[in-house]
């Protein structure tokens, strides 16, 4: 029951605020004899990096991580895999604004409330600075998951600006600097976003999250639905407003006929899809179709236009959040998405084979 | 760890078939001392119970709730509260059909595929049966949280037709048999579900829940954060594939400006949102506003059109569902929405009191 | 964190209090495919039931269980498996004295001031009468480790009075009331008893439980030590006040040389140790060696010799517990420590091939 | 379900190798606003430091605790506290026979077996080194309790020689080597020590810790009782082979009139025990009386007396281990298990006030 942990077999602690002295994290559960270094890890989080693009953050940290336990002679030993990133780029700023005032849309109010006292500085442990060691367990949950299955993210939305899923090519995501599939939106966007920075106004995004190569059978109904398991993680994610899987609200405008997936007897001996409304998971449990979701990332809430708001000595104020500005944060959200899918995943396949040790890995169908 | 077990500090597990001898649950962490009777919790499972309307299935099903532990002369004590439903309507009927083949939609190859073996009268653990001891649970909760919150719920979009906040009366829920707020709209349902009915297709829903009189500091960041619960407990109910907080998907095409809830200070000293874009939540806590969510819930996969599906051995079939006919199973779902939303929000009640007991009920401010 | 549930895999969740309608119970994490009927759980509750002998409370219980989900067509089908007891004995009496007063030794003041009502009929939830759930629980524990585990108890002190371990003959246990494998210490305990229950004298005992044919590398170090997981489940039975491990207490006594359990190749390729000081746990992991551990209980509290205790209106009072006598609690603890060792292995298990699928069933050591 | 982390609502999580480049541990749920700063944790981290006289291990750590997160401005913020330790003194040193033989009494096979892969260097994850984050979490676990507790430790036995309690003075813990609160038994064990030692052997010891103050209701059944918290917290530090609470394996040889704890009412209107044979704890429930609570901790494993023992090829050998000799690990203990009571006491007193948060805090009884 622990605030700052996710996930049951497979387990992640985090710890650590936006200007402390560090962030890190715990993986506990982790399998023995998984080939693991930080230069399995480094690369996620390069991808999730502030300070790469015009577009995100200029906060400028190198995010260099260090496995402090867990791994002996480049093998995880079975035992916790400790993780640590050094901040370095705490700037010296004047904090009196932020720390007098709660900024709209931001964990500020409710933190005070909450807690009576509340590290400011950069937001504290609100801060999406912690997503940094999501994505280290994420590449971790990796390693546990195995070469055989795929997790991909991409940015489908931004501001209402959908991509056009018959542009789609994953190649893309890697070329632009928003995760975006379709070359066309990607080149869209880019104006959208120059002019909103220009404005220092921001826009939301949307998500989509696809993992291929998932055996049938990972997650455990009732109450750990695969699925129940990705929306908690995504809502987790800091500014995500929405979860979906699959058709997600468009299933609400749906007929049955239109929505069934359909199956056939491949030649194989296995079953079938005909098509995947459901995202790849039927009951809460996995198909062994693409497990497909989405998750809604609202605009980012620091913004360079003045807000009205009031401050901790209940006197009105009207604030202009300064500094560093991300115009989508819903951008660095993808290696988010990823890491969280994919620690979702591994916690799964861990729980699946604990009860079900014997399990199909394929939708060939038992003899019985 | 436990798969059919929800919440932490108010835990519920449930457990129980479709057609086997009873559906129950354990509801444990319950505060002692609180006046709890099956008279309590049967309104709250008459409000769910099928067979109600032409709308949804004829099951005939009493769904009596008999308490067998946990309170004494009235009042619970402390101990966990063991609560079980007969069922009743078991008709004896042939599921040859439905014993053989996997019907689309559901999760009969998801359990065939990871268990090996399943109990395919209506369905087994994955019938929306067991969604009798969530509300049950949910009758509980809301004593936990008392008489100061309301927890509604409203079905607003059924078959992408949705409803006009303009219309938007709570007293009309009760008057149409969709716990729809808006007359219009419950008119215009009405028509389309007769038709839909008729054809044996089905349609898909949106429901929404709204949380009033929580307090502000409900739930625990990271991974505790109120919304990620939620998300949890919403996905969790059958046929549901999209979960959204306060302004939810459509935050993703705003700009920062105008998902901004901005802030000023009441005459009685607490702090006023200008807007509530957020659904209530901030940094995963809530901020005393009301907790609006929703959740989709897909077309009713049980339909008297035929599907093309496969058997358990292996062979195409072409399958009809027969047996009872829900043509909209969102429908049902707004009290189960309801129930875990209550669940939620007791879980967090006590969780948060357990770290800050001190904390302040409303938002006014704390003197610092 | 569910106050009334263990295990975390093979995890159990009991309800029910003493004198209610029933006492029940939900298996949650069981492996699909294991043959289960009521007829696999009910001898075991039988060697645990009351009134089967003159020195166990007369309470006349049939305790006959019933599954009331989890298993279809005699296979458990992985999803929870619920368990029912109907209680039968709720023997109208006058509860006045024990409503009023504070019985030494029991729950009594615990319960009224921790939750300020108090189900007292019987002792309510804190009555061993909970045991027979886990009892239940080991029964379905057993299926899960299969025919080549063995766990059998047995008493091997009473009142201070050991057994003589080279008269051990596990043979005997069947053959007194007291699950004593020493007939010479069963035919001295008989008198002694005898004349306890004559003077309304109670004694306590000490409960060994040993487990053969354990796998290495059951146990999650560091806290969840196979050895700590013992120690939590016997110390929540009722009226035990200790717990040890193999050699236990006395390896305080002993010095390292002697406590050493030193190894051998044997002619098969497997680890032999030459002694078994350990009790089949290092390291908080199962060696492969038997796991022995023993549990303290504390005299029955319910006696008929007066004690000086208090109200709860705050008055002195001099009282004598009448009612059903159970001259040696310890007795018919043996069953339900046996379960309880039966739920822990089948935890660890199901926890070690989560992590570690590919684990070694035997001390054969893997070539490296 | 956590394998290294411990507690529910005060939950620590803990990481790190003997020899790897730093031990670390998080503890999350703890309350905002208390007072919290290195110096703090570090004089209980003192008390357990190695190299501080000739009867425990020579290893040279200074053991200086970080405070990475968690704090801010000197108070608990009420987000996970990151904790971390640097390995100093991981010497130089040939590790080829304990890389090559598995120790008898040590982890080392169970690892081997369970793993594959075992961190051989000191111990790796199953070295004592690991109990310093025990004690920083304590040190955080004292704050929460306030000042009105108090635990504390002592050694009461060693190689089967026991302390006298008519000479027992808290005052002399502080005095000796052993944490001995017999001066004249702390006389007697360091000559016995002395040759131990010099013989290169090593022996067993009891320690005892004692909590004061504690208000009754902590600890809920029935699995989550106090004393099965306890025995799990202690069970879980290295070398203990039992645990036992108030009067313990003597009760199983008392009758139950010797054992009852009497009660009479006191002038302050408070519920007075005339005995604490129950240690504290009635029915897994805090009485209001001092918490008291043993284990027995095993002599030391490595010894400079060769052991038969085999090696990873499958080889017989007779081993000595050498290093740092430490002949009495029962000592070091001592601040161990009294950290392990204040955490779960914590974690009990935060439980029972999410549950009951009205609850009496002394004996007196509640009017009704």
């Amino acid at each position: 029951m622990s605030h700052n942990s996710f996930g049951h077999l497979f387990r992640v602690t985090t710890w650590g605020e936006s200007h402390g002295p560090a962030i890190g994290g715990v993986v506990d559960g982790c399998p023995p004899g998984l080939s693991l270094s930080e230069a399995d890890i480094q690369p996620w989080l390069d991808r999730r990096r502030p300070g790469q693009s015009k577009f995100v953050t200029q906060r400028q940290e190198p995010d260099e991580v260090r496995i402090l336990s867990g791994t002996f002679e480049g093998l995880t030993t079975g035992t916790p895999i400790g993780l640590m990133i050094e901040n370095k780029d705490q700037r010296s700023r004047d904090y009196g604004e932020i720390a007098e005032s709660f900024r709209p849309g931001h964990a500020d109010l409710a933190y005070h409330l909450k807690y009576g006292v509340r590290d400011y500085r950069g937001g504290g442990r609100s801060s999406a600075r912690e997503t940094a060691m999501r994505v280290a367990a994420g590449a971790v949950a990796r390693k546990v998951l195995g070469t055989g299955i795929t997790i991909r993210g991409a940015l489908v939305a931004m501001g209402g600006d959908m991509v056009d899923r018959a542009n789609w090519d994953w190649a893309a995501v890697a070329e632009n600097d928003f995760f975006c599939p379709d070359r066309a939106a990607a080149a869209r966007w880019e104006e959208k976003l120059l002019a909103l920075r220009k404005a220092g106004s921001s826009v939301g995004a949307v998500v989509e999250v696809v993992a291929e190569g998932i055996p049938p059978g990972l997650g455990a109904p009732i109450y750990g639905k695969l699925d129940a398991e990705i929306a908690s993680a995504f809502m987790s994610i800091n500014a995500v407003k929405g979860v979906e899987i699959g058709e997600g609200f468009a299933a609400a405008a749906l007929t049955g006929e239109d929505n069934a997936d359909e199956m056939r007897m491949a030649p194989d001996g296995t079953v079938q899809f005909l098509a995947n409304h459901a995202g790849g998971i039927l009951g809460g449990i996995s198909t062994g179709q693409p497990v497909v979701a989405r998750f809604a990332v609202k605009p980012t809430s620091s913004i360079l236009v003045a807000r009205r708001t009031v401050d901790r000595h209940g006197q009105d104020r009207d604030l202009v959040t300064k500094g560093r500005h991300d115009p989508c944060v819903g951008i660095r959200a993808v290696p988010v998405g990823e890491a969280m899918m994919a620690c979702v995943l591994a916690d799964a396949l861990l729980r699946h084979r604990a009860q079900v040790p014997d399990a199909p890995v394929s939708t060939r169908l038992p003899r019985n």
